[in-house]
């Protein structure tokens, strides 16, 4: 192979590993609705991102990279939604400790 | 602005945002040890699948590329070793039902 078509092989394949990834975060959140320990901030900042990544896509109408941030998107928002609704106050907490929560100096 | 322009700056800040999202995931399970809802599946094919887009960065010699992906791999590491290391083994179950845990149908 050329090394162009190895380097499309490699993305592609690297493209859907990223995407299907979530798949098993989204299934053991439903099943359990064990939040606690996910960080909202790292699927919001990720959503975000993502979404970016699919602007990118369609500026470039790069259907590969449009379908992949699809997917990936729809994941993220909804890792994201059962975090804040299956999420007890106090691991909210954990991200973002009251400003009357500091001690000493 | 022209669009190539727009294109490169949007997915600028698409890249910084998908690889820092994961410094407060990072961050969260540094401090709680908290990581029973977190997905090993999903970190272990994340890890790969960021490994290859930075072979693909290498293969193109594109520094932003590789530059994003090593930092994204690196917290990824960092969160599937410390999801393995804290892991209570009822966590570990969550992603793998035994074949005997089937009840009914």
């Amino acid at each position: 192979m050329t090394l162009s078509l190895w380097t499309d092989v490699i993305g592609t394949l690297a493209a859907t590993l990223t995407t299907i990834s979530f798949v098993p975060q989204a299934w053991l959140t439903w099943r359990t609705r064990d939040v606690a320990g996910i960080s909202p901030g790292m699927y919001a900042l990720f959503a975000l991102g993502v979404a970016l990544w699919l602007v990118y896509g369609i500026l470039l109408r790069a259907w590969p990279i449009i379908v992949a941030n699809a997917i990936t998107l729809t994941l993220a928002l909804l890792i994201l939604t059962m975090r804040l609704r299956y999420g007890p106050r106090r691991s909210a907490a954990h991200d973002r400790p009251s400003p009357s929560g500091r001690t000493g100096r």
